[in-house]
């Protein structure tokens, strides 16, 4: 038997743990050859691959990125990309696909089985949205950088008494914003699930500083003020001709120090969040995946997706699990308010 | 309504954590006065506590240790330590309390709810061996720490042809070896939980030799070589007089040296895995944990424990918390296992 | 005897390791008295201290900022400043002070000094831009920061064949950009000593994609590219009636995109670098200084300032110290040239 | 021209980071052919070796240990071993040599260069002990890990007032037992170059107790009890038949203990310390070792060594940076001593 394994989408720590693991399990406890198909779905339909041996795994259990490489090619949006497929696949003699990816590598993932190719899906967010999974991989490398830079942030924001501004990533659900600012002590969280208020905000900024510490307010980048997803759609040029979106971090932090007359700088984490070494728990989440996705393979269960569900690694139909994004519940956010101000 | 706080038996990343959740709704959203007793139970036995306002707990949030010490002492083993307990409550106007500790702290944490004393637990074990929670604070922070020196040992295993044994905790349950290991990419992981035979690690060993890596092999304190519970009891005494108690890392590091006349070598991680800042993702369950124990004291739920349920924090019976140690599965040792060699 | 001491202008990791090498020495070797003037030069102004005993510096050691605040004011801008100081000391019968900070902070020291007050300098710059010293604290940490977060953008930059430009601290000196980017393998440096070529930037970037490899550009936010400095002077304001200063990192991430077609983004670390837990080196260092500076007031070596040269603690003149800005010599960045492109 | 490099000796961080300085600068600035011989002298004996192009050292800077691998072997030692290395030259075309290491790879190259074999060497030493150069690669890393090691340590031995010994290491001499325990607030600090009392140790153990901090001991494995040399060569067996060396942590641990009647426990950081990526500093300056051993090259400056003197990269003939050990000096471990107890 012979399986292909394929990563599609953004950058995630975590993908090479995966991969690893696949390979590891398909050769050594199924004798599967393994063969790895680059730039996502792109590898398919192009034939682009490379076996993967024993060796090509060795020493990228803690590597970020992904040894395949990655796109975002839709086969369904090209034409008779399908068929390339099927060509690849057969000229090959793969028996099934392991797509690890998010929401359109597993839509993908989920027509190619309707449509007779078996694949076996495993999910991939940083952003931790996906309903079917209690957590995906990535997830937590993201919340520990992030921390760490709330960690940092405090000390300066207590020695100059100065407002930070923290944004991180999330453009649909605040699951960093929610972790890291619990983690970091945050003294505001904003999410995109809630549009604020930015008079209570203020509030929450005055009120810590009263108590002679400096408020760090951490953002996600897609929360909005109230009425404020026109306003931060407007771009405009800068001197040299870029247009210039704001930021809603630096954004807020301008509002803020406007409104208080403190001092108030922000800082965007960006994408030193989603590279890097994984954390344990990433690499632990990912190994599982991958073994069970094996797993799933050698039962011919296509058409599924593995999912972590407490403690077990468990299988949900694909078609169930990219149905719904899985946004951070008002019961959860009520939970941080404890800590605002 | 005025409550107490304790913390009891060993050091733990996160239990600052907890404490400051606690203070920070007690008084916020609840309006209560809050006590810390010092000292496990023998703080509520003696008498010595200090009042926890909101600026006692700033800037405890990233600390680990305990800022109430703590104590293995048991007021059931006291004579009149009930009583004296039951004194000092009325005394001090303390309505309830919450009590952070393992399986002994927990344990009388429920006679004193059945002696009609409202207690609310919340779990804390390193090893996370309890079966009622699917995860316990401060266990993410050991495999963090372990894993880190792991990745660090590959290093020098493979730049010197060495295998390296690592000693991580775990006296009864294997937790921190299995995830450290599959995190940290080991080539054995050895649990208490599955008595281990010298010559197949040495075959596991000797394959990874073959493949020209270095072997890491990771070993719970509490794993035993077959037949050898006896052996490694007999301890003897040094040119100091000292009594010289084999640790299982070492025992393994000077056998497989022997039998494989390859270096190797022992590093026992010991101390460092339970001291430091807790991880993100310890400060958050421990923040929830907190949170949700002042829920359950607000609506006099006592006698119960708050525990991890997938994403949920639950209540169970502290009857039924204690019941049982968790230990590492069979399956999910044979999860780890395809890694071995 | 009795000494004060205090810390002025920004943060800087190490503030807090030089305070309790003071005390401790100041206090267990010589038996002196030792308070802490608060926010910079203001506290012997109006008078604000705090005596510091050896418990206050218990804890210390490891954190970020200063316990005693900072301030950038300068008793010789303000009518009588120079009096109340004098009176300050008086009344608290200070025989001398140990001010640590930068060339303001210094030059009032050395002014201080000529006018019949005793003040011993502690170096303080997190840009390592002081003449008379090999390095100060904080810079060491600064740079630790950068790197971690270049290592973490590699993952990025190469999953997604992507240019990312990393901006650090550096307004007139370009030593973290240097130093970061070395350790960090970037692809191009940018310091404020060299006015850089737009082209010329494009032209390595491009030979670095060429190479397959995705390149990552480090550039001081003092950095300017020729004929640049008025371009980025100019600054309009956005849909919210903000004003926006082009960061240079941002700035040029636009270019590059422009000028190669490739994607590219920018990471503008900030504050990040400033706060936190100082490094070992760091934190060596800035106990050295302490020591140093109480054994120049012991032998009442005033207007001097203690420095790093080679592995030696020794004193300079506090009049020639800040006499001249140490830039990143030619030569220094001819050594990193060899790795641009 | 074509030159050979190799690294000889233990592990330590920043050994890949010389090797890729030396790749870039020799490909790119001069147009050299550059081979790796494996293994240490063993590499230009056998013959064995591998071209390094720049691809070949993409990836590495930031990797502990070294691409080369390593050996012990000394060609002085070896019947013919330098007909040997001048048969491989001539066969592989190679015009010089840049060796990488300590003493005794320093050692051959000097005499190989006597011998008429153009060398040029980059020193390598973790315990920093070298005479001819301020600091040496590998040893800020091993700073920076036990001082995190110690920082982990502070709060189990704060939580359950306990003493702690943390063995690092040093068999000569005592520099990163003196720079982590500075670094970490240690309350004693021993270091080979001076026996210590045990009753001093215990009388500094008991103050810190009564101060009501926990101690942390930093002993440098080479330290010695005063007429200790003796007692520690004493091996004896376990019950397994395997010899014990009592390692000094764990004996200081136990003496401490039965002496204060204190709990006592003793961390050996062992191998972690020389294993994994190397701090930002490290990268720097193994870096900058080997950009400065191409220019030496390029100079045929042969027989010399390249070393760091402040902020200067300089040559040292090899005679000379041999000689002697560099040690802990009195007063640098007086100015630790203010911190004790």
């Amino acid at each position: 038997m012979r399986i292909g394994v394929l990563t599609g989408g953004g950058d995630c720590p975590g993908l090479n743990a995966v991969i690893r693991a696949v390979v590891r399990k398909g050769i050594d406890a199924h004798g599967w050859d393994v063969i790895g198909y680059r730039s996502g779905w792109q590898g398919p339909m192009t034939g682009e691959s490379k076996p993967l041996g024993l060796d090509s795994v060795e020493d990228i259990l803690t590597r970020g990125g992904t040894i395949l490489g990655s796109s975002r090619t839709n086969p369904y949006k090209a034409d008779g990309g399908v068929e390339q497929i099927r060509a690849t696949l057969a000229k090959d003699g793969v028996d099934a696909l392991i797509a690890i990816g998010g929401e359109d590598t597993l839509g993908v993932a989920k027509r190619l089985t309707d449509d007779g190719i078996g694949v076996v899906g495993v999910p991939k967010t940083i952003d931790n949205d996906l309903g079917a999974t209690d957590y995906t991989f990535g997830f937590d490398t993201a919340v520990h950088i992030a921390t760490e830079a709330i960690d940092r942030l405090h000390t300066t924001a207590e020695s100059h008494h100065r407002a930070l501004v923290v944004e991180v990533m999330g453009r649909h659900a605040g699951w960093i914003a929610l972790h890291s600012g619990l983690a970091g002590g945050a003294s505001v969280i904003l999410v995109p699930e809630r549009q604020f208020s930015v008079p209570q905000v203020v509030e929450w900024v005055e009120r810590r500083f009263e108590r002679e510490y400096a408020p760090i307010i951490v953002v996600a980048e897609g929360a909005l003020p109230e009425g404020g997803a026109e306003m931060l759609q407007s771009g405009e040029k800068d001197a040299f001709g870029h247009v210039r979106l704001g930021g809603i971090g630096t954004w807020l932090a301008e509002e803020i120090a406007q409104r208080t007359g403190k001092e108030s700088r922000a800082v965007v984490l960006g994408h030193t969040q989603r590279g890097g070494t994984p954390t344990a728990y990433d690499r632990v989440l990912a190994t599982r995946f991958g073994l069970n996705a094996v797993d799933a393979v050698a039962d011919k269960d296509f058409g599924t997706m593995v999912a972590l569900r407490g403690t077990d690694i468990v299988r949900v139909k694909l078609s169930e699990a990219t149905a719904e994004l899985k946004t951070v519940p008002a019961e959860r956010y009520a939970e941080a308010e404890v800590f605002f101000g």
